[in-house]
């Protein structure tokens, strides 16, 4: 049986300052899209980037894949589904971005963030209990 | 007679991802452009902007105006000419932006900044001694 | 008696990726947020971008002005205010950003567009019927 | 023993705008500067974006993958190397950005694009010959 995920849903539309000379949104701007569904996988886990802070960590993106499978167009409204894949040893989020009206798949995406302690400014080789324990609080309410 | 005022000049070239769907570079990446021939000017007067966090100041933007006056295209090669036009009661800058091969001008703009305390986060209503002594030495070293 | 004007409200959150290295807001970013504005007047009016290319013209913005008052911060809500204040000559906007709870203005803007035809490339000195039109009814329905 | 492939290096700087409020370069920001060095190299095989238009083909990219390693501060000055990797197939680039003066690796990256047919807006399971002519002449002028 597959282990439960934590998953957030946003929509969002392409605005004109998205789009490029070839009339889609630039791949570089879903780097954008991406932080915007991550934010709110953390807001969802009680752990965003203010509480980070609070909480002695920095979570730098260490890796970041894109699979471009459509493009996105001006005015286009899109649901993004952000799933938390791992988050014992690193904080692994995968990334389904869809058109909103007819769910045809356009773009998937991965990230991985690995925390760091703010002080010694080392990189942890497990995530801190700060955040795995919002994190299974959430799992268990779920059940 | 005209006061002397001290001037920088940068080039660079419209890259593809400042290009938008009309194919001229999108009208809020001129702020960026401005941004980049701001440090080369505040670099020669040896106040960049690590300079100005040693000093003690923040210099946040007040006030910007940009009248766009022909379009830049995809790798068109532009130059801009930032001229420091009051630096006693707040600092202001105005820019000049042009094909770099004909001189034709495409951009005129101004920016206004004014130093902040940063303890204090008071306003400064004259620039402080630390950024208008460096200017004076560089109008003093043209003449 | 002052002339009714049309306007539109949009709120929108500032991102991670807004934000710059003095924890504020970039002020070049203020350009995207006059732009999501603007695209929610002109599609309440019923001329938004794709309309403005099947009525043959093009709308470049040729003049902007922005007075930064008070920095807006990560996560902090929005709400902008764009009111249509010329249509005839030009299509001229101002734009209040304030904070979305307390009120409080943070930002004052405006931005100039001017019709260029699509075909011809030249700039009209009026603004065409197919843009003039649909706001008179608009602001008659109003009254 | 190992086939020789195509190479261009690029130099940049961090710019005040590339950086968040983490003090460090944006990681989305990254996408630019791979733009950057990618443009670069294709000028070097004399198939630029302008001349990839002309030859009848878009290049979109499908695939992109960045592993941040060490970060990138405001006004480092940055060396990007980038390859062709694959040009047969698809057209796979592969990216190393290192800290210019100490050659420091800060970043690794690939992206890979395909050949789409203007016209028939198909994509093509083997790059055009207007583009792998072009690289094989390079490469032979190598040896």
């Amino acid at each position: 049986m597959a282990a439960k995920k934590l998953k957030e849903t946003v929509e969002f539309q392409i605005e004109f300052y998205d789009v490029d000379s070839m009339q889609v949104a630039w791949h570089g701007n879903y780097v954008k899209f991406m932080e915007v569904a991550r934010c709110a996988l953390l807001r969802k886990i009680g752990y965003d980037y203010n509480e980070m802070t609070r909480s002695g960590y920095l979570w730098p993106v260490v890796d970041m894949h894109v699979k471009y499978i459509r493009p996105m167009v001006f005015m286009q409204k899109i649901r993004a589904v952000v799933t938390l894949e791992e988050y014992e040893v690193c904080m692994k989020l995968s990334y389904k971005f869809m058109d909103a009206e007819s769910g045809t798949v356009l773009t998937k995406a991965e990230s991985t963030q690995m925390a760091v302690d703010l002080e010694t400014k080392e990189s942890l080789w497990a995530c801190p209990a700060c955040f795995t324990e919002k994190v299974r609080v959430l799992l268990a309410e779920d059940e």
